[in-house]
């Protein structure tokens, strides 16, 4: 019965990372070409714009992603040096500190003091201990930023194809959003569904969620941009 | 000394919002129009495809983040209500789960079990402490998902303005793009600075790395789109 934990870890991260690209990769590129579809009369000027938007949102997303989670290294190695230090220098503070985690489980003074002496016996446990529960860090996988943002930069570009391919086929832009609105909101259902199946509740609703967001985003494209052309 | 935790929370949220927001804003409408501008001769193109992009990127961002918020408070009162009924059903698989927390810090055996008897005595603080350290789970604040949508959705519109707005005075593409990545560019760097602020580490580097990731984007758009257009 109670496996729900085990659940949220079981979804590879890869998989989401792939869902989570593709899903984005889907709405805006198709949202852009939606709009420009409603102000030209020339599909060669959406494919082109498409295809820079594809660049720059899968850059932005790949890269950024990468960056974050070199930050978020950084972030983890710089606070467990203060840790360790702190643990030298002022052990008393951090006894306290370790001290009070205990008190607002509602533990009594008994325990609380027991665990922390327990817990300051040994000071790579207690630093792990300060990291985690009073920083509330997890330990960052180094390589995992790096596949991420492939993963996910490489997703994006292949969603962004989807809604982008019929242009290549259909010369006049009204007809080719029909046919990429059909598909696109289609794939965007079906990414829709993984992703809110991963992350744990009603896969359905996400679904039409992730797929709602998409027609919002083209509609209002497609909007603005007959606004501008006028 | 050791104020570092506070300083994580000092940052207001609405503040990291708007920083995000613009951020994004800023690098996929800039990189777009710098994309267009290596491929298309008139700057309305130009301004209908990143007001299109404006459009789209908001609505993704802003709708998304919004039912992204409303689907952890559902995901956060389906967990919240299972970790009742387990409370009542099934007390004893429940007090292990607690117990194996304890056994994980490290704490002794004699520790384990007072500190499983003495929250298993109060059934709310029983399954507040499930839901925050068997979960990771903390109460999401209901008013923030829109708030929040609000305030990235906004940012967003504003950040991409910047980087269009010259295209609305000078008439030549390239001669546009040339301002727009200047002014652009240092926004980058200004709001990249302000956001690793407030994540934590070397604001410097993190102004240069949100800098970098526009200019490599808007560099592959502007690469691409010349490809495409020849």
């Amino acid at each position: 019965m109670n496996d729900h934990q085990e659940e949220h870890l079981e979804s590879a991260e890869w998989l989401r990372d792939i869902v989570i690209g593709m899903s984005d990769g889907l709405t805006v590129p198709f949202a852009l070409a939606a709009g420009l579809s409603g102000a030209v009369q020339s599909t060669g000027i959406i494919i082109i714009a498409g295809i820079a938007e594809i660049a720059a949102g899968s850059i932005a997303m790949g890269l950024g992603g990468y960056l974050a989670g070199k930050t978020e290294i950084d972030h983890y190695n710089s606070e467990l040096k203060r840790e360790h230090e702190e643990v030298e220098l002022v052990p008393e503070k951090e006894k306290e500190e370790v001290r009070e985690f205990f008190q607002n489980l509602g533990l009594s003074e008994e325990v609380q003091q027991k665990a922390v002496e327990e817990i300051a016996q040994d000071k790579q446990k207690w630093v792990d201990f300060m990291m985690k529960h009073e920083l509330g860090l997890e330990k960052p996988d180094p390589k995992r930023a790096t596949k991420s943002a492939l993963n996910i930069g490489l997703s994006y570009v292949i969603g962004g194809l989807v809604p982008l391919s019929p242009y290549f086929f259909i010369d006049t832009p009204v007809e080719a959003l029909k046919i990429s609105s059909l598909v696109t909101l289609l794939c965007l259902f079906t990414f829709g569904y993984f992703k809110s199946r991963m992350t744990g509740v009603h896969p359905w609703a996400g679904a039409l969620k992730v797929m709602l967001i998409g027609a919002v985003a083209a509609s209002a494209a497609f909007g603005v941009a007959k606004i501008f052309e006028g």
